[in-house]
This record gives C-alpha cells, sequence and structure tokens, in this order.
C-alpha cells in the first residue's frame, strides 16, 4: 500500500512585510489582515532556481532511502529552463541513480492533488516502492512589484513528499475538475502573471463548495466525518468565505499561510507536513484549486498499522 | 483493462525542404539522404498553437465517446501559454465536461512513454473508463533557422490516443532512466533551442542499446519475440546505428519520419498509428529518448479479444 511517509518544505528566510506596501497601493490595515491576509510573503535570492529550493527541502528528509528512489515528479510552472524539465536536474544534483523516473506536471494551486495522484499511479504500474513528488514554483519571477493584483499575494517555498510502503497516510479517493472557459483569470503568456481576482473568488465559491459536498456524498461521508479540510490558501477571505458556505468552524479549515503567503502547489503540502508530525487526525480532506481553472481533492486516512 | 484503442494525429500540410538549405548550410544530399534522414519538415501555420494542432488530430477520432471523456494528459514543451496548462484550453475548446481532470507533462522525446503511464495509473486509480493521451511540441517556435544543429531536424505535428477498456494494445511493462547531468544536450532557455548532436548520439549508443536489451531481460523476451521496434525518430542515421547495435533489421525497426522530421513526443505515436491499423504485430516495444536526458521504453501487446 502507497501513501505519504514524510513531508519537508523550504521556506525562504528572507521576507517581504505587506505593511510596508499600504502607501504604494492604497490599502489599510484590514485588507492586509482580513481580505489577502498574508502579511509576510516568502521571497527566494533572484539567482535560485525551483531546483535549489527542492534540493533545501529534500535535505530535511528523516525517512528517506537516498539510495533506491524510483521516481521524482515535480509540480512547477516555473522551472529551471524551458527544455529540458527539472525533476531530470533534480536526479542529477540529488545524485539519484539513473534508473529514476522523471517527470514535471504543468499545473498551479490544483497541482499537489493531481501530482499525489499521478505519482501514485505511476507507481503502482511499475511496482515502485519509494518515490519524490516535488512541488515549487517561484511566482517571484513573474510578478510585476507594481501590480497590485499579484503583488501582495505568492510567497516562494518549495516542499516534497515521501511517497511509500510505509505511510502515514493513505489516499483514499480523489476528484478532480476543469473549466479552461475561465483560463485568464490567472495567465501568463510572457513571464508576467495577471490575475482577476475576483473571478477567482467567484469560481471557488460557485464551484468548489457544491464540487465538496458532491465529493463527500460520493464517499458517504458525513463534514462530521472529517477532522481536518486542508484547501489551498488562496487568500484569508476565501478560506473564510468556503468555510462559511460549507458550514466549518476556523480550526477545522484553517488559513494558515499568514507569514508566507499563497504558494502555489506547496500550499497543502506545507499544511499536510504538520498533520504528518501531529497524527491527530484521522481523516483529512485536501483541496486544490486554481489556475487552469482547475481543482482537485482527495481524501487521505490515517494509517493505522504505521505510527512514527 | 486500458490500453490504447485508437491513435490520430495531425500533420500540417505546409513544409520545409531540406535540399532546399544544401547551400545555406553547405551539406550534400548524403547529409540529408542518410545521416539525418529527414527530407521535409513539418511547419505549422505561425499563428497556429499547440492546442489548435491537438483539436485537428482529435478530430480525426472514430472511436471516442465525446460525451464521457474522464481525462486529458498532453505531453508538451511548447504549450500555448505558460501559464495556465494547455490541456484545460483544451478541456474548453472540445466542449468536454467539468468533470474531466487535465494536466501537462513536461518531457521531450521519452514523453510519450512517460505519458502513457501515467495516464493509464491515473485513470486506474480513479476508475476511469476513457482518457485522452495528446502529445504537440512545435518546436519550430524555438528554432533559429539560422542554426544548422536544429534547422534541419524537427517538423511539428500533434497526436491523440484514445485510452479505453476496449483496447487494441496493452502495455504489459515499463522501464524508464534519466541522466540529469547531460541536460545542456538539448537545452532552450529564452526561447531559443540548443542541440549538441554529438552529445545525444553519445548517450543513444551508450545508454538506450543496453537500456533495452536490460528491459528484454527483466521480461524474459528474446529480440525475436518482438514484432516491432518502435523507437524514436532522432534522425536515419540515430535509428540505423541503434539498430545495427541491437542486431535489428531496417523492416523491424523502421525510420519512417523522413516527410515530417522529428516530432519530439509524437514520433512514437505516429508510428503505432500504422500498427494499430494494420493489427499485424503481435507485440511492439515502443522506446522514446532525448531531452533530459530521459528515456523511456514499453511493451505492447495486442489484444486477442478486441478487432476493429
Amino acid at each position: 500500500m502507497l501513501g505519504i511517509r514524510e513531508i519537508s518544505n523550504f521556506l525562504p528566510q528572507e521576507k517581504l512585510y505587506n505593511y510596508d506596501f499600504k502607501d504604494k497601493f492604497s490599502i489599510d490595515e484590514i485588507f492586509i489582515k482580513e481580505k489577502i491576509g498574508f502579511e509576510y510573503l516568502t521571497r527566494k535570492q533572484k539567482d535560485e532556481k525551483a531546483s535549489n529550493l527542492c534540493i533545501k527541502a529534500y535535505e530535511k528528509l528523516v525517512d528517506v532511502d537516498k539510495n533506491a528512489i524510483d521516481c521524482i515528479v515535480l509540480i512547477t510552472q516555473n522551472g529551471d529552463f524551458k527544455i529540458p524539465h527539472t525533476s531530470a536536474i533534480l536526479q542529477d544534483k540529488l545524485n539519484l541513480t539513473k534508473n529514476c523516473a522523471c517527470f514535471d506536471i504543468n499545473l498551479a494551486c490544483s497541482g499537489y492533488i493531481y501530482g499525489l495522484c499521478a505519482i501514485l499511479g505511476f507507481m503502482q504500474i511499475n511496482g515502485f516502492k519509494q518515490g519524490l513528488l516535488f512541488t515549487c514554483d517561484p511566482y517571484s519571477q513573474i510578478i510585476n512589484d507594481d501590480d497590485k493584483n499579484t503583488a501582495l499575494l505568492f510567497g516562494d517555498a518549495a516542499s516534497v513528499s515521501l511517497i511509500n510502503t510505509e505511510p502515514i497516510y493513505v489516499p483514499k479517493a480523489f476528484k478532480f475538475g476543469t473549466d479552461g472557459a475561465g483560463f485568464e483569470a490567472i495567465f501568463c503568456q510572457k513571464d508576467r502573471l495577471s490575475m482577476d481576482g475576483r473571478a477567482v473568488f467567484n469560481f471557488a465559491m460557485q464551484i468548489i463548495s457544491s464540487h465538496i459536498e458532491q465529493f463527500l456524498q460520493e464517499n458517504s461521508l458525513s463534514k462530521e466525518q472529517i477532522d481536518k479540510f486542508l484547501f489551498h490558501q488562496g487568500s484569508k477571505f476565501i478560506i473564510n468565505s468556503l468555510a462559511k458556505r460549507l458550514e466549518l468552524d476556523e480550526s477545522k479549515m484553517p488559513f494558515l499561510a499568514k507569514n508566507y503567503g499563497n504558494t502555489i502547489s506547496s500550499s497543502i503540502p506545507l499544511m499536510l507536513q504538520s498533520q504528518l508530525l501531529e497524527q491527530n487526525a484521522k481523516r483529512i480532506l485536501a483541496c486544490g484549486f486554481g489556475g487552469g481553472l482547475s481543482w482537485g481533492s482527495c481524501i487521505l486516512e490515517k494509517n493505522q498499522k504505521e505510527q512514527k
């Protein structure tokens, strides 16, 4: 049985402080504190690439057998180069065997859920025992610091999830969706991100809440049977509005990105990492949604046999 | 049981004729005919994007149930935009349901084999019955027409493979590899491809031939038990040299890209399509290799139950 054994992350020490931009963008404290919710945004060094951040996350893994990694999947839209895929560069930099299968998936905020399903399926078919699912999308590379719609939102981060046969949490069910008609809501053509915050918010309200209700129903689960709802941290206002609509309180569906920002595909593994350490939640529903438009959810259950 | 039911493709009618460049690059007919082997290179219209080519391939599918497509995986390094993923745009343009799971994989010439394994695994986990695996990598967008190392090699193409529960060919085994130390052999940073042909040739000779021998051995198969070896069409010289090293004759390991060029991840499905129509081969070994460096192979067996 394959599942998530361990997660580690890297968050750069350097941060922007959003209160410093109150005058520049004519915004008040309430907007930062309650609407976007991000007080700090992590920033990588200018010359650091996605693979550098991934390596720093990887170095913190404890349970990995570094000599027998069968595959790497990296979720990114801002890899080291256009060609080749950054996971190949990781294979070399991490000194992994040439038998390692590597590929990158181009996905934004739903990327971790898609990637988790993709790596599990890939490993199952090949009988692989140990794989690494990386997320790293340094949006600081594509943000215009003068664009109020994007400058206050995104933080740089990387995460790596160790997938093996001694998991702490096991994925029990997935559900996915796509609405390409909304592709312009989060858009980047020539290394410059543009974003329509209202369209993204409407999408979250209209599609994600009913997606969650359907997903629970399809798996004969009530909200009470889920201990944690870990949702992509698009903004505090999105999380709180979704929680209200789903009638969940803050402790069950937390906003946790105040000190680092929206880290795209890393936002869910950053939260899951704490759950892996605490192991209090018996059942978790993780949901990613954003650019594409794209969304995906997963129910994770604690593996009773494994205790760290 | 999931496998490949049908493949269709799109090759642009417009072509470059490599003999026209004999003087420009000081090359002779032998070089074109015997070394690279590409006499024509297909070229999309300048304003056409990857999704446009994919749609033209999709429109030729016969057996697809257009109302029940569970997922799309697109292999590309030259999608429509940097963000979002092009498979989301396809979901919209093909009028597919919003329940369609979509993701892009960033991989070059090994992409079809990786993508085939990834979509099969993804479909199995989710109980999906019908998926589409697209390939489309219009390298004409990133080629400098004055660069002899790249200008004479690449053709634009798209393919789509219908993966369903009534397959004609079923993947029986996969084997993958990566050598990121050679990432600069086929490289693109700012929309301009560079390539070290000698490094790629050496890679094919040193790694791919022993990879194939090992793969056959691991699956207790002799070369005689494989009816067709469909290898990525990097150049006629690479194919012929590999065939010689593997002691295979031309009819068993053909070079078929004379009239369109190296189409990256589309080169294998373009050849497989003929096999699906003819259905003479009982067992096929398909192998993709190139940028990354990355390689992957798959053994496909004819499904005795299904006849078109």
